[in-house]
């Protein structure tokens, strides 16, 4: 993998940038729509490509483990082959899945210990196996195995937490570059930033994930209970240390303002589940705020879902139309909130892109975080 | 409406012919998907109209009754506006849900009085507010209220249900004479026959049928608990009696055998909830036979979902992955088996007029029926 950088902001952090794989290349800052079990939710592969324009995508290496299973991955020849997506995939490590077990996991020195959400059976995460599930899967990025500390943890947890994370981080990374791929094509390993809303602890984690030298590198635990302001406040602090010429991965977030103010502060790549999960309950995000479709003002206004919409289901039904399909609990009706979600937020990391390009981008930014927070 | 009868085939009663609508033509023998409440579920309009190549859908009346409701509709400018599916539509009157509905309905000389699956709240079906209700829809082709008897009920009942249908179908018929469309093109009325499995009240019933001119035919009170080989006797009764020029629609019918069955006894459209309803369980039709995408035997087995199937999600998916979607109950595994089936239904009925018109059909509909019917 390589990164090149294109351009910064003069008024701010925010920069556009061009990662190639051998699975193409993807303009940054970008968003990766979320594939949790070798599918985004409710849409075909031609139209992640065709309609969302997504460069990238996500695979959840918890799910892909227990489902298909790395026997028929493997056999497959990989992820890629698995679900027909030709593009670049990002894995994450399952650490935060398993996380979220709660009191089905626990953590040991050695890695994380669950039960399998689906049958009870038990499993272990290492921080070099989930190198080697992940070489089995073929992401083109693949992820450190961290515990994702909870936004509230206090400072001796926090610490603690981060130590664990390292010690973790440095058996990955020595296993990451004793293995090679298996399917002829490259694969990198993205480090995880960790260290809660603390300033010292994010700044050692930074420190030492810089020294690492990875191709690309990761800020993780945000976003997960913490005040909005202190999520910006340490993606600052970490931004400040992490290398300038390697792309920088903000996980799991978020709301698209949280998309804009984390590429105001240098962040280059993008996950979230929001705009399939908040889209399947009937929420769509557009550049002039968010919409309720279930909402009973929505019932007789038969004009096109989104006007300045950027996909073509946008144009092609009507926000009366798509209100009766949620109503009526119509499959169509995630189909077409996701479509439509996913494409803008493609659109809203490409937009700041060229905005960034234009030297455009500190108004611009300011002005689409007023108009997407607002409700319609 | 118009109808062209362009071909009937010499060794059977196969016929091949063009209907003509305002909203475009239909070559027949057609399979037109269903969209229950205004959507064909789990499918975009645009793959029902390039991938699926419909070239009709359903709606039903009762469905869309309840929701989005006549108001809406009518605010719309008519079903075809609401949804934005552009090419015909048919709908039935509503009827066979309501008698569905069981110990929330019961019929009078006036209609059909029911209670709403939905909110339990009362209703009324009569033979003229259902052409009214078909009117404000704006479908192209309208059914007439009728009821539709159960196939193992005694010669007694049927004899007099069938009394009670064409006293509605008098009505209907009238009411649909002295009202016009609302949207500026025009709509048709298809009668029904009814008379259980009973060759004298079938008799009956066609030749009244024929005898009111309707611009088609449909035969109803089929595949509803009756022996198929009665189904297929019954079919070659009636469509001895209905008018040559005129298309014959057989309601709710069926599998793909059913429907090959039905094309040599002289049938010319057909609908069923079965591509899609047994498609989200896990069923796929293909030309070479059945095959249960839940099946073990599916999980390593890479190839396309059907090499010789005639829509893209045929050969850009793999066996292994569908059969993992549908274990993992990911919607899409929904979505693509309903396009795979659709497309299917809608083939085979083209392809059957195509070897209708070069001569072939008898020894082509027997290797097919042969073949369709084999598990895989
Ligand atoms: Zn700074
Ligand atoms: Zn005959």
């Amino acid at each position: 993998m390589n990164f090149e950088l294109i351009h910064t902001d003069e008024r701010s952090h925010a920069r556009a940038g061009v990662i190639t794989t051998d699975h193409g290349t993807i303009l940054t800052p970008i968003f990766m729509p979320v594939g949790t079990v070798a599918s985004v939710k409710a849409v075909h592969q031609r139209e992640l490509r065709d309609d969302i324009k997504a460069q990238i995508i996500l695979g959840n290496t918890y799910h892909l483990y227990l489902r298909p299973g790395l026997d028929i991955l493997h056999k497959a020849g990989g992820l890629h082959k698995f679900n027909g997506w030709e593009r670049p995939i990002l894995t994450d490590s399952g650490g935060f899945q398993v996380f979220s077990l709660s009191d089905r996991r626990k953590l040991t020195e050695e890695g994380a210990h669950f039960r399998s959400h689906i049958d009870g059976s038990k499993h272990l995460f290492t921080p070099e196996n989930v190198v080697d599930t992940q070489r089995i899967i073929g992401s083109d990025i693949m992820m450190a195995l961290d515990e994702c500390t909870p936004g509230d943890a206090d400072y001796d947890y926090a610490k603690k937490s981060l130590a664990l994370t390292r010690r973790w981080l440095d058996r990955g990374w020595k296993h990451f570059c004793e293995t090679e791929g298996l399917y002829g094509y490259r694969q990198t390993f993205f480090p995880i930033v960790q260290g809660c809303v603390y300033r010292d602890l994010r700044t050692e984690a930074a420190k030492h994930v810089a020294d690492l030298g990875a191709d690309g590198n990761a800020i993780g635990g945000l976003a997960v209970g913490e005040p909005t302001e202190k999520m910006y406040e340490m993606i600052e602090v970490v931004n400040d240390i992490l290398p300038q010429d390697k792309p920088r991965y903000l996980m799991g977030v978020g709301t698209p303002a949280n998309i804009l103010e984390g590429i105001e502060r240098g962040v280059d790549m993008f996950d979230c589940v929001m705009p399939t999960r908040n889209g399947r309950n009937g929420m769509l995000f557009t550049r002039n705020g968010i919409m309720n479709m279930r909402n009973k003002k929505w019932a007789d206004d038969f004009s096109p879902i989104d006007p300045e919409g950027t996909s073509y289901v946008d144009t092609c039904y009507s926000k009366a139309y798509l209100r009766h399909l949620f109503i009526s609990e119509e499959i169509l009706a995630m189909q077409i909130a996701s479509i439509h979600n996913l494409a803008f937020y493609v659109w809203l990391t490409q937009e700041a892109r060229r905005q960034i390009l234009a030297g455009t981008f500190k108004p611009w930014k300011d002005e689409m975080v007023r108009r997407v927070t607002t409700r319609l």
